[in-house]
């Protein structure tokens, strides 16, 4: 029996799409639930990605939900141009991953997590890779979740390196630095895996070629998905030598902790369109002697993280 | 025999004040000398106000050197009003210390700084609690000393939490960015004791009453000086609970490293005007996964810290 409980709330996106794959073949992880996100595409493109990916991978019991398809402070949303170039114009490469038959589910991603933290409770992992929209309305409809979900283990944000968005600001959190904020003020056990460590998990091809040379069908596509992310990073010069690994990164730690050092802290988003910080992920001066309810990943023993997700990834798509 | 060899540099200012006490008073460190900076106050009313201090708690052998009167950027300087709030007009809480008889040295604080590295090396902790002005000016005339100087412990810099001068930038850098990335860059084993550790350390005046009680002329005086420094906290709304023991914190911490917990990072300083985070002390994302020459202090053991820091202040101002 598994040790955990996870719901992933993912804008799949082609590193989602690893954590997917890296959530499914962990012994550990019980993974009940897929919420949808917009953020790396528009959110009924991640929840179909979700989908599809899913059962690519033989996980056809998987649950996929509907989340926000916007931000907490805007009416609309539209994938930003640089979304599309590292994720490809579908999310996953523009690689023809073949369409599930299933249908996303009727209940709300929300209720779902509502539903899931009370009767998980402390068993449950809730994890988002995308904008924190989808946890903050679930936080506004029921506060109880902050204290009731066991351990909340986002990706995004950026404490001790710049952003990738401005200087200040990450991607994800710059979808949505409101609902961030009611994020880290109210989730409790909640931890910030952002760019200061998942910048420094790089996969490159000569791991995508091993995937290929397992000659699966869901290898190939995996293969072929990834290595249009590599060559995004390479093309747009975020970084030559491989990809990073940012979402199966989160999942990998959530369950294993000890892959990373984290600092305790308690941080805020800030919201103030006029600070020229907007959307900063940064330590609440106010509350630097008060008991903390986040930490931030800071370090991270990257070569034996990669060489493990190497390993998950030949297992899974095998 | 004394561990170490220190020179302190110091824009004498109030904390200064603190941590040329706190050096004189450890066991350990062998005070050889002070280096002068603007910041605080002028340059010369900081060399002053070291000379001053010094004969007040009896060190009439510590020699006080002039260093640079201006930033690397700038051709002069005037003290910043909000310094004059904190710190007083004269830089000592506008409390009168009476004058040292002794002089400055003739010799410029960058050649003692450059051969005291070579004559002492490894044994030699240089700790600037200013701008990094001197610093960077001794690495220009002699890079030799980035590698020979033991360690530097510098008071200054903010990385998990905002700055405040601005939400980015600390006052001790802001003075000259510039100078304090040729110092994170150029300075090996680099410690940075920053805002993220030292608004933690809070000095009431229940601690300068005891100070006063001990009845000596050095004392009192120190007790008058310190309570300025607390009401200025108070008043200028920086934190009513008690003023921050930045620089003694970095006196401390680089002789007991215990009381820290720090991040190996590579940092630099962000030196672009039109950035929108001029002066901003971060992690270099090209340098992830270099070898680190740098660290930065992220947590402290405040209580104790505080605890031995009032022990050694009973202790020097008997």
């Amino acid at each position: 029996m598994s040790r955990y409980k996870m719901i992933l709330d993912l804008d799949t996106g082609i590193d989602d799409a690893l954590a997917l794959a890296y959530a499914i073949g962990h012994d550990d992880i019980d993974l009940i639930g897929i919420i949808a996100s917009y953020g790396n595409n528009l959110m009924p493109v991640t929840a179909a990605n979700s989908l599809n990916l899913l059962d690519l991978l033989g996980a056809k019991d998987v649950p996929v939900f509907h989340g926000a398809a916007h931000s907490t402070t805007t009416e609309d949303f539209d994938t930003m141009p640089v979304s599309k170039l590292i994720h490809g114009k579908n999310g996953v490469g523009n690689v023809d991953v073949p369409k599930s038959k299933r249908q996303v589910e009727q209940q709300s991603g929300i209720d779902f997590l509502i539903e899931s933290a009370h009767q998980y409770q402390e068993k449950l992992i809730y994890l988002p890779t995308g904008p924190l929209t989808n946890l903050a309305l679930a936080l506004k409809k029921d506060p109880a979740i902050g204290q009731l979900i066991g351990q909340t283990t986002l990706m995004g944000g950026a404490l001790t390196v710049p952003g990738n968005v401005t200087p200040f600001t990450e991607a994800n959190i710059n979808q949505d630095p409101e609902a961030a904020n009611t994020v880290f003020k109210e989730q409790e056990r909640l931890t910030m895996v952002g760019l200061d460590v998942t910048l420094r998990t790089l996969l490159t091809k000569k791991e995508t070629a091993a995937w290929r040379a397992l000659g699966s069908k869901k290898a190939q596509l995996y293969a072929d998905i990834m290595d249009f992310y590599i060559d995004a990073y390479a093309t747009l010069d975020i970084d030559k030598r491989g990809a990073a690994l940012h979402d199966p990164l989160a999942v990998a730690v959530a369950v294993q902790p000890d892959y990373i050092d984290t600092l305790p802290l308690n941080m805020i988003v800030t919201t103030d369109r006029e600070s020229g910080d907007y959307g900063r992920t940064i330590g609440d001066t106010s509350k630097l002697l008060e008991p903390v309810t986040s930490k931030a990943a800071i370090l991270v023993d990257q070569d034996r993280f990669v060489a493990d997700f190497q390993k998950m990834m030949l297992k899974v798509l095998a």
